[in-house]
């Protein structure tokens, strides 16, 4: 084991973040990053698997919290509200990572791989979901349809969140996402003919 | 050009899906479906690019329909019945390759990497949904949240048409899936406490 560096984790990060956001995320390397965070490449690699994994390293430590969120919600919670419980869980660690998240997101945005990551990260949010959903009795297909809104309104929160500088708090966003959903829900024609020309 | 091979396309599909089904997406090669269906590999590579195409082919033309049926939606539909009306467009050509999709869903399923590609043709269908919101002059942002939610619908209503060999119409199963949503919803609670232990 090498020497003992002080929060070598959170300078790799920064380190990389600057380079991918500077370079794009293909044109840096890992030697790269280290030499920016005055590290070793052997560092990087105590700290993580690859360069893709500074932007994704959290997100298993996130599918726990989802679940036991969901499971911890009250009894009487509707599946929507058991949802919201798992996204506020969520929201509340990423509030404390606004500034890693606002950087993270434009190098997302910016690479084809990167986004099919991210995809696959949150349809992956979605089956923890749903199975949480299950295990409090709910049928596996409303459990799945819920945990799909639920995801696709964290994802709205989300964007707005980190495309709005004044947003502090990301429950607050998804509460309002919730809000329009509802809203706009209220509007599903009963019948097809309802908006035929 | 080689000689006009009557069906050559549909005897490449049936050959192909039969073929994933046995063996596997992976374990399957370009010239045993060729074979299987009595044809070359020549004649494949004139219909499909590769060996995933045969499962991913359709979803451009799908993509078009989607956007020209939320175009064509009457003015005074609101956002949601907006995004049914191409969700039933999308439909009603599904309708008539109920077989095919049928026999397909089980592959998408078993294999990790067309997993995937379903996923990110689905994130493909979002934004083509969400641009043909934008176009009827609805925010970014709201069209955003409307498109998402839609996806979310379609897919769980196309798991359940898929798993339901009763279920002729698949946009039945998106008007159910989305008074499902309505009444969901409506549970969204107003205020985070609502939902406190």
């Amino acid at each position: 084991m090498g020497r003992w560096q002080p929060n070598a984790r959170g300078r790799l990060e920064q380190a990389a973040l600057e380079l991918y956001g500077e370079r794009g995320f293909e044109s840096t390397t890992v030697a790269e990053i280290a030499e920016r965070a005055g590290l070793t490449e052997r560092t990087f690699f105590r700290h993580f698997a690859d360069k893709r994994e500074v932007l994704f390293g959290g997100a298993g430590q996130l599918d726990e919290l989802l679940a036991t969120a969901v499971a911890a919600a009250p009894d009487r919670a509707t599946p929507i509200q058991a949802v919201t419980a798992g996204l506020d869980a969520v929201a509340a660690v990423l509030n404390d990572r606004r500034d890693f998240a606002c950087r993270r997101q434009p190098i997302i945005t910016a690479n084809a791989e990167l986004r099919e990551r991210e995809l696959i990260k949150l349809a992956a949010w979605a089956v923890v979901l749903a199975d949480a959903l299950h295990e409090r009795g709910i049928d596996t297909s409303t459990a799945t349809l819920v945990a799909e809104i639920g995801i696709a309104v964290f994802r709205i929160a989300f964007q707005r969140w980190v495309d709005d500088p004044t947003a502090a708090d990301l429950r607050d966003l998804i509460r309002a996402s919730l809000d329009e959903l509802k809203a706009l829900a209220a509007d599903v024609p009963g019948d097809p003919g309802d908006i035929r020309p």
